[in-house]
């Protein structure tokens, strides 16, 4: 037996410890960690300082440093986030549904966690505390794969909350950081069918594609996040501003800033040169096609290419469309799946545009930076998918947990049973 | 573009048109394919004459024969059955959830369908019409893969369902029966990962297997049912009895049939000889371990393997445990996840063995035979789930649907915007 598939099946031992907590108990779990956390406060800034000095060696990108990096605060900030997620609803255990049929069987449904968790992650090492606790507040084993340029903080992290098992009685093998980061060890985690019940893998797209390709375990993944804002013909026009302007601009590096917009004919020679004027002033490149650009000469050229792109960045593409209908299929044929927006007054666009699209988020009228757990009232995200199965958009505790069936009766058959 | 991946894309296209119909539609499109089904009986049954001539041929097993076969009256069961569906309450749309922010920011949950979701069936001709049913039902187009066993009468009955959207002025391609039923087609069909949502294998462990190994699109499966029931030292032993008996012999080729006995070593003296003496005059060939074949010498003797396997005939594994924690290692070690059965008055070990298990279904005091969609009030059964994921235990038409988050807002942004 490999060494990975031992420490796998000890998470899954360890797994079922969790499972059988109950709500308060893991709650100051929970709070022990965070408290380790800050208590190593010393190893974990060092073990950063190794990662940042190995980082900057390589020449890493100031963007990816800035992810790396950790300070007191930043740390502090990590800790709060465990804290938080200690006072979220506890999903394990709760009845779903109850019914009892005629002949007195009682049927019920009742959340249990899913079992041993992969996390396959770069960069961040706070995703290493937040996806434990995550993991663990929904009664879950939790696998940890970080990314190498995150090596000596991720190991510190996972030290300190390891203690805190062990300090609650609790078996530490429940939080498994793999610290044997080949390729080929990354292959044969995402073969444990018998033991991982879902990985979920966060970063750049290149990881999740490996992930998606490589894994037989089940994957929740969103690859990209091309949201769309659609200004309808009907639009308050001031309204559709301020959503482009917070969409695209508030935080262009995040996977619900908006990367497209799309303009109703009507009210394109109106709208877009009020649109272009307040991008430009705010640095946002823009890229437009035929009529856009007709309209707005100072717009460059897009290609079908960057109707497709996640930038990222002060980066946007521009389309004019002939109503609501257009701007469906230009979604459906470009888009991620994750959040479009409609900014309109008028119901039967708005329930054309919700009808239409599949994507996992939504919004009518409001900003697609609400396309977070947080926002969205889930307290807390592992993830976001647009992997349309089991979850769809951000993910939080209850995500990490099925429903199964207790069923309670007074000795009923399904035939009846002669003496 | 290959074939197969042109008639798949429409049969996305036409799952578009199936998300938008309303339920009054769709029931009316569901008594429409009963009403084909029955109209043109001529048709499928002559095809079902040759798919048994062939069969017969190739010197094909009497239970294959069987579950090949159709007459008028599994015909009229087929069609009642999709009427049936077509009396559900349906999933989509529904509003699972509804939260409104201080902000005003007002959150929905709403379920809507999967989108496509692929079939691969064998020998049961059934499954072709009520998979139909409950997939087109949930709004989502389906793809059918059947056995080649049963190619004649699978086309015919598919040909009446498209008969019947055609009818309605739908599109026939929201049905998609692959005729072509080469293994590197199949292959092909479990790639489509911009096309098929979901994955559904139903028949033996072979093709399961199979499909779970080759697909890169999601798969909910279950393997085997290997269900187990355990006596407690202190159940009530004549119900005890009724459950192992309606459990084993009712229909012992169903997965929710009971396949090992686990009885608790203070009471198996007693209750052994009389449920073996009870097994033994309906037939059932009893494999014990060292304990139980002393108290029973009839008893063959048990391998490690017995343990594991889903015999699906009048055989059934006993052991002797020492109380409800060594039960659960056992089916810890050797279940499949499906369904275990308790039989105990003392709560304390009722509760221990439904904390203690992870399987989809538990039942206390009650037969292993109502692990079933029908029974636990899903109406209707497209499979049962041992994934983890998604769905677990029976699935139904809520399990061919996912929730998506609906935003509504008067122009809400994450962050204000100047002017």
């Amino acid at each position: 037996m490999s060494i990975l598939r031992e420490q796998a099946l000890a998470c899954v031992q360890a797994s079922r410890t969790m499972a059988a907590l109950d709500t308060a108990a893991k709650r100051r779990l929970l709070h022990a960690m965070a408290d380790q956390l800050l208590f190593r406060q010393g190893d974990i800034l060092q073990a950063n300082a190794s990662d940042m000095q190995a980082a900057m060696a390589k020449g890493t990108a100031g963007a990816m440093l800035d992810r790396l990096r950790l300070d007191p605060e930043r740390l502090q900030a990590i800790a709060a986030a465990v804290r938080h997620v200690a006072s979220l609803e506890d999903p394990v255990g709760q009845v779903t549904r109850r019914e009892q049929r005629a002949d007195g069987l009682r049927i019920e449904r009742q959340r249990v966690p899913l079992g041993v968790i992969a996390m396959i992650y770069e960069a961040r090492p706070n995703v290493t505390a937040d996806a434990a606790a995550l993991c663990l507040y929904a009664g879950n084993g939790v696998i940890l794969r970080g990314g190498s340029e995150a090596v000596h903080s991720n190991t510190a992290i996972a030290l300190a909350l390891g203690q805190a098992l062990q300090a609650q009685g609790l078996d530490p093998q429940a939080i498994l950081l793999i610290e044997d980061l080949r390729r080929e060890t990354m292959l044969e985690l995402l073969q444990l069918v018998d033991i991982v019940d879902l990985a979920i893998p966060r970063g750049g797209e290149g990881l999740i594609r490996f992930v998606a390709e490589h894994a037989r375990v089940p994957v929740i993944k969103h690859y990209k996040g091309v949201c769309h804002l659609f200004v309808d013909a009907d639009a308050d026009q001031r309204l559709a501003l301020d959503l482009l302007i917070d969409g695209k601009t508030s935080r262009p590096g995040v996977c619900n800033a908006l990367e497209t917009l799309l303009v109703d004919a009507r009210v394109a020679p109106e709208f877009l040169p009020k649109a272009a004027a307040a991008l430009q002033a705010r640095g946002v490149r823009m890229r437009g096609d035929v009529a856009s650009r007709a309209l707005v000469p100072v717009l460059e050229e897009a290609t079908e290419a960057d109707y497709a792109a996640e930038y990222l960045d002060l980066i946007i593409a521009i389309r004019v469309v002939e109503g609501v209908d257009a701007a469906i299929e230009h979604i459906r044929r470009h888009g991620s799946d994750h959040t479009e927006v409609i900014a309109s007054r008028n119901p039967v666009s708005i329930e054309r545009f919700i009808a239409g699209l599949r994507s996992a988020v939504v919004m009518v009228n409001a900003s697609s930076r609400f396309s977070d757990g947080g926002e969205l009232g889930l307290g807390a995200e592992i993830g976001i998918s647009t992997t349309r199965l089991h979850a769809y958009g951000p993910m939080g505790a209850e995500s990490l947990t099925i429903e199964r069936y207790v069923v309670q009766g007074t000795g009923q058959t399904r035939h009846p049973v002669d003496a």
